[in-house]
């Protein structure tokens, strides 16, 4: 067992677990949530990745997106990564959305950062694995969903590996990180001025280049959130999806802002629509 | 307005606020949160108090006890105040267990916490008449539940204010505080050594001397709460109800702790019991 139980606690008939584990790709110890559904006591069930926003650790989605209960219902297992590598020896920026709370998804190529921050290789080969190795989770049945910063890695991970996601929906989404200051600031910081690179962790443009995939996305939106013009930009992936093809729902949620009590607010929705596509 | 609006947030098609305000009964300024269901744009609403454990502030249960679902779709106002007075000025104790954080929902009559600890007037008297002033709730329909110290808040209030709260229940209440470690050091600290004062404070004693209430209470217990032997007995608060006729109905429910997972799984149950009762 390489997973470390750390705390669990019945919800909902099912498990909310906290896990700790020595993190290869990151070098350093990561924790991890997974809720486990009553129907996981019986048979491997479908996976939806949650991936939380930037400040954000495996907690806050945990304790404050209410997941449980429409997880328990449908028989999804629920997984919140940590958004960046942690530890006094990981490298940090005094900013909140850069350095530690802020990997945005992607393998930094830049020092210092290349030697902690590989999280998008975290995401998708070594939590996979050991999730898929220790838990009973069907691999074959899975979805991802994100906030954010994390609604920018539910999309990029989803259009980068669409045999492995069969679904995709992200709340609030960086939906052009090459657009917006909290993009421009990591994509530069992590990757230098690669643009290239740039374009392989920003959802518009890996529309424009790939084109699209087979899997609908699903995404909400506040119309009351802070950050929807200068951040966000919704706009500018249903321009993307147009152009590419690429099936996509925009859901604009009057007087919502970027809290989690629009997660709450919406999180039921996301799970069954994932729910409806992993069940096949 | 004697309500400062500190922040809100559209939850569930209502609006989940926090507010801060200048306390007379507890000379202090004073935060609590209230969410307002979709009917309250249109109508004053019932209420229903949920008074939160050690060490808690109004935010906990605001947050986490994902009771926004479940109010909205009833029309019922949840206000959550804080567990105590709050401010440099206030005198504390180091432990958890007793002074900030640990109010317990009492009007305290020793030194020094007689001057800031009077949370029994501050609920009952205090937040209620601005409450109902200037939000709009129906104070002829007003329930009141709570967690831990705040499910003895909920039961020792509802019990000596019965023509106040038409239902009450509780999540792993403190049953009796005259026979707890956590009780007998507050009720000590607080009240001093004056018997018949702590028996004013204490479930179980309450309905011994005063006799059941018209409203059946609502108890539901985790049987993996590390607390349940030494701390909460509920067993006490059967034995009491049953001797002096009170209508209860204590669920156990095998597998959960004392956290707010547990909380979660269950809010609706009690929000539904509630809400029935409120609805005549």
């Amino acid at each position: 067992m390489k997973l470390e139980l750390l705390n669990q606690a019945r919800c909902f008939g099912g498990e909310q677990r906290y896990y700790k584990h020595a993190s290869t790709a990151l070098a350093c110890d990561m924790r991890f949530s997974v809720y486990l559904p009553p129907q996981a006591q019986k048979a491997d069930c479908p996976v939806v990745w949650y991936l939380s926003g930037l400040t954000c650790t495996e907690d806050n989605a945990t304790v404050k997106a209410g997941f449980q209960r429409t997880a328990a219902e449908l028989g999804l297992i629920i997984v919140c990564p940590d958004t960046s590598p942690r530890g006094d020896h990981v490298p940090d920026d005094e900013a909140y959305d850069f350095g530690k709370g802020a990997g945005f998804y992607l393998d930094a190529t830049e020092q210092p950062w290349v030697k902690n921050f590989q999280m998008e290789t975290y995401i998708t080969k070594e939590l996979s694995e050991l999730i898929g190795a220790e838990l009973p989770v069907d691999m074959s049945k899975q979805g991802i969903t994100g906030h954010s910063m994390g609604g920018h890695g539910a999309l990029t991970l989803a259009l980068k590996n669409p045999e492995r996601y069969k679904s995709v929906s992200a709340f609030s989404p960086i939906c052009s990180p090459i657009e917006c200051p909290w993009g421009r600031k990591a994509l530069a910081g992590y990757l230098g001025q690669n643009q290239a690179a740039w374009r392989r962790h920003d959802a518009c443009a890996l529309l424009a280049d790939n084109g699209p995939i087979d899997a609908e996305i699903l995404v909400d939106q506040g119309l009351a959130d802070d950050f929807l013009e200068t951040q966000l930009k919704p706009e500018l992936l249903e321009a993307a999806a147009e152009t590419s093809g690429q099936k996509i729902t925009v859901r604009r949620q009057a007087g919502y802002d970027h809290s989690y009590f629009f997660i709450a607010s919406f999180i039921e929705d996301h799970l069954r629509f994932h729910g409806e596509r992993l069940k096949s």
